[in-house]
């Protein structure tokens, strides 16, 4: 007991030190930190939830039957562990996709079997497609001159070829990737993560928007030309594919077929058309449409907090994945440590001041569609953009960085999201999106955590995934800083993102911290710090008037 | 002009300070290795070469149709390029296996199509065999009994799981492998190698003989059983597969098909059945033997050396490979660079005083069929083992260490071999097989392509590869220290063994060190220092006569 007080009065003293004071009384009560760690490291299920997301279910494409059933049993195995109103929220999304097999081979100048997978919602063939193999690296629609009238009944290549570099050769960054290692971040690596990229320019870039059109573009050049299938070349490389596909909507599906192949056999079929030999493909996928519900669905669930209405805290994870493996690192494991994380709480009894609330969203892989829509509904809404370049896009592009913000009246109540989505490696601190003083109280509740590696908190933000919806409109959220382990490098949206590359030890490790924020954030006096609200940029003002 | 002399002389001063002087005059001839170079780098073929073996040709496995088209081709290739004699050397080897396609699917509790190959010399499937899945593990034959009577129409995992570790977690050797990072030797891992292992006990292990035999007593029992098929685990990880096979004689061939599956999803199935959840697979192969030449061949070819019956330096490599992938690395990769070796020779117009040979070798991955064979029909015999455990075994399993050995009239013609079979590393020194004379005349040789860095000569022994044949008889036979890459991390005997994997720097640099070092050993002044002569060791003749 004694030790504990003089534990708990070091930190506040080391952190008045360091941040002033003001947040000195954010030391958490390290005989609740004891329990939870007991009970996530003694008695955790962490493994358990995973085996079953990902084992038994397996992938969870927005859209497809197994997101339905992961939906489901999520909400019952958070109602069995003692969540309160645990259930669907749903958000359009027009048409699901599965895929049942594909087979590719090359049929000249050698037969093999080749490594391909579908991409996701271009349809299945009737039979095996045959044809001759032509190389068409197209980037811009400019390209689309040179290849008109030369694609009809052919299968195309399109994407150019990058050779491997010898990453022994590559600066530290690139041979991270390169290497496809499993990496632990290093002292030296955390002080980077630390240290405050001042921001350039404006940040109202859209190359991701120009990006992720160009995918329909391609798509409907090569059905005019009557393709007879598109053959695109995987990132990754060592026979792991990554199929990511362009989300359509009803009666803008795509006609023609379209696999991803492994960079080893795509790059050989372009070596041997480099020499002028003829080289055929035959080709053959089953897969189909899921029409009867174009809605998908978030899960979500409550550990009430006291008082009539009490304010909010809430963490999450985006339940769906792709379709390449089982949607283990990606998300899975976010999912199974946020549960654990709810699931930690409820077993040692806690009655938080403010309501806990976990989401598990759908449609994040094809723009934070569940998140999204959960803003939409109980916090805050923007106007919607109209352009042409979007009209295949998620309601998040549509509705990006567009003012007024029009708040509801949860709005208020809501203190701050945690959110888990970078792979399955250990917490290492947390990314405090430039509020101040989000970062001086995670300084302060990562103190217990030290000796399990978490120690960073770093100003900078981090993107790509859900606790963007909440930072947009102003409200505080946050997503951990993880050890990369291979995430990057080999098991992002790969066909290798299955149970076994994630470590127990790893999640046990970042449902424990998880479960210790939320606790904290719950039980704080205050509602957790804001930053200043977002307001549109003179820079895009500018751009607007010039776009007009 | 003055300026090489100069190098010249000090080499042979630097390496005399060293060596004693005996080798001084080993010092190589600075003027043809600058033609060696200019050949190597500037002009060089190598990677064309590796091209045409991989991805025209393909996986050369010993008795398939690919493996005689190789053979042809480096024959007329060797031709084209001025080499004389060139020739095929046959040697028994029984049916030649091909397979066409693979489909494996698990059908309950939920359906997936799965990575795995078929392994070598098992039959095909007449359609899809469909199964319940049966986890049973054996090691030893004492395993049989446990699932005696339960396996009948079972397809069967036979292999354990071995979980993943974390590799952050291990030492920095087992790191090494289960990063499967591109790494190149340091200098301190280079002292390592360089320091020499002196032998502990009698080297006489057979255990190696009774692994081999492993695979043949598990198919015989799974025969007797009616197992439905056998599954084993790729013992690689990310999907890549690994489906070595046993060699089997006419007659005595399998009658259940078999497949290797990436371990994923091999434990995957484990992980379901160890819930009591019914797992069923659906496997479809189709495989076929070759019986119409139960021979198969090695490519051998002559630059002639000067007078009437010349000495003999030869230079080498397995033409033959796997099937998984399409045999780049082993060994594409070392005929590469053997070829291009004398390419370099004929190019730069040497007259050897010593005939050159290189031999491009057949059924080196089932226990070094061609090159015993050449030892046989060339160098010397030695009597073979009555031993039932060996009743499947290749001759140099039957023959290895036996006595006495009856030397042939070109044994004393013999100078030296050098092989390369560690992937497509480049070379960082050389094996010098406990060879004193021969380590002190490799320091003089790799002086030049310090700049390359290759300057480690190390006195152990490595094996796995052809140069034992020689080795094993007396005759200096010699393999390469290769820059590590992620041959033995990834790619050996895998699915990912494709061109994209070798480095034309490597092979540049390789060819360019082989070339000189055949070259040297063609025009020293004495034939190569040997060895002490192999005798039959007290340790092994005490076993014997134990044995009987």
């Amino acid at each position: 007991m004694i030790k504990k007080s003089i534990l708990a009065a070091s930190v506040a003293i080391g952190i008045s030190g360091l941040w002033g004071g003001a947040w000195a009384d954010d030391a958490p009560d390290l005989e609740v930190i004891s329990k939870i760690r007991d009970e996530g490291f003694n008695h955790s299920q962490v493994m358990k939830t995973l085996h079953h997301l990902t084992d038994r279910i397996g992938p969870r494409l927005t859209g497809s039957p197994a997101m339905t059933q992961a939906n489901e049993w999520t909400r019952d195995q958070l109602t069995a562990w003692g969540l309160e109103n645990a259930r669907l929220e749903g958000f359009d999304f027009g048409p699901g996709w599965t895929w049942e097999s594909v087979d590719v081979r090359m049929t000249a100048p050698r037969t093999d079997q080749l490594y391909a997978l579908p991409i996701s919602w271009y349809p299945g063939t009737d039979g095996p497609v045959t044809g001759e193999v032509v190389f068409a690296p197209m980037k811009s629609k400019a390209d689309f001159e040179k290849y008109k009238g030369k694609l009809k009944g052919k299968i195309v290549l399109v994407d150019a070829v990058r050779p491997y570099k010898d990453p022994t050769e590559l600066n530290a960054e690139d041979r991270r990737h390169a290497n496809e290692s499993i990496l632990r971040y290093t002292e030296g690596e955390l002080e980077d993560v630390s240290a405050y990229d001042v921001p350039e320019g404006a940040p109202g870039d859209d190359s991701w928007v120009s990006y992720k059109s160009w995918g329909y573009y391609l798509t409907d050049f090569l059905e005019a030309e009557a393709a007879a299938a598109i053959v695109r070349r995987s990132p990754r490389r060592n026979l792991l594919i990554d199929a990511t596909g362009y989300q359509y909507l009803e009666g803008e599906l795509p006609s023609i077929p379209a696999v991803r192949m492994a960079s080893e056999h795509y790059d050989r079929a372009v070596r041997l058309l480099n020499e002028d030999l003829p080289v055929s493909l035959s080709l053959e996928v089953k897969a189909r449409y899921h029409t009867d519900d174009m809605q998908s669905y978030s899960t979500l669930a409550d550990i009430p907090g006291q008082g009539r209405r009490p304010e909010l805290v809430m963490l999450g994870a985006h339940l769906d994945s792709w379709f390449m493996g089982d949607g283990a690192v990606d998300n899975g494991a976010g999912v199974a440590v946020t549960m654990e994380a709810v699931r930690i709480l409820k077993a040692i009894g806690i009655k938080p001041k403010r309501t806990i609330r976990i989401g598990l969203w759908g449609g994040e892989e094809q723009g934070y569609y569940g998140s999204y829509q959960y803003v939409k509904n109980h916090l805050a809404t923007r106007p919607a953009r109209e352009d042409e370049k979007l009209k295949y896009m998620e309601p998040y592009a549509r509705e990006f960085g567009m003012f007024p913000i029009a708040k509801k009246p949860e709005f208020d109540r809501f203190s701050a999201y945690f959110n888990l989505d970078n792979g399955s490696g250990k917490i290492r601190g947390v990314y405090a999106e430039g509020n101040a003083a989000a970062a001086a109280i995670f300084k302060t509740w990562l103190e217990p955590f030290h000796d399990l590696g978490a120690d960073t908190v770093t100003m900078n933000d981090t993107g790509g995934t859900d606790h963007e919806v909440f930072d947009d409109i102003g409200l505080p959220g946050f997503q951990f800083i993880q050890d990369p382990l291979d995430y990057d490098s080999r098991l992002h949206h790969s066909t290798a993102d299955t149970y076994d590359h994630a470590f127990e030890k790893d999640l046990k490790q970042a449902a424990v911290i998880m479960a210790s924020f939320v606790y904290n954030a719950a039980m704080r006096d205050e509602r957790f710090p804001r930053e200043p609200e977002p307001r549109e940029r003179e820079e895009d003002l500018k751009k607007d008037e010039a776009d007009e």
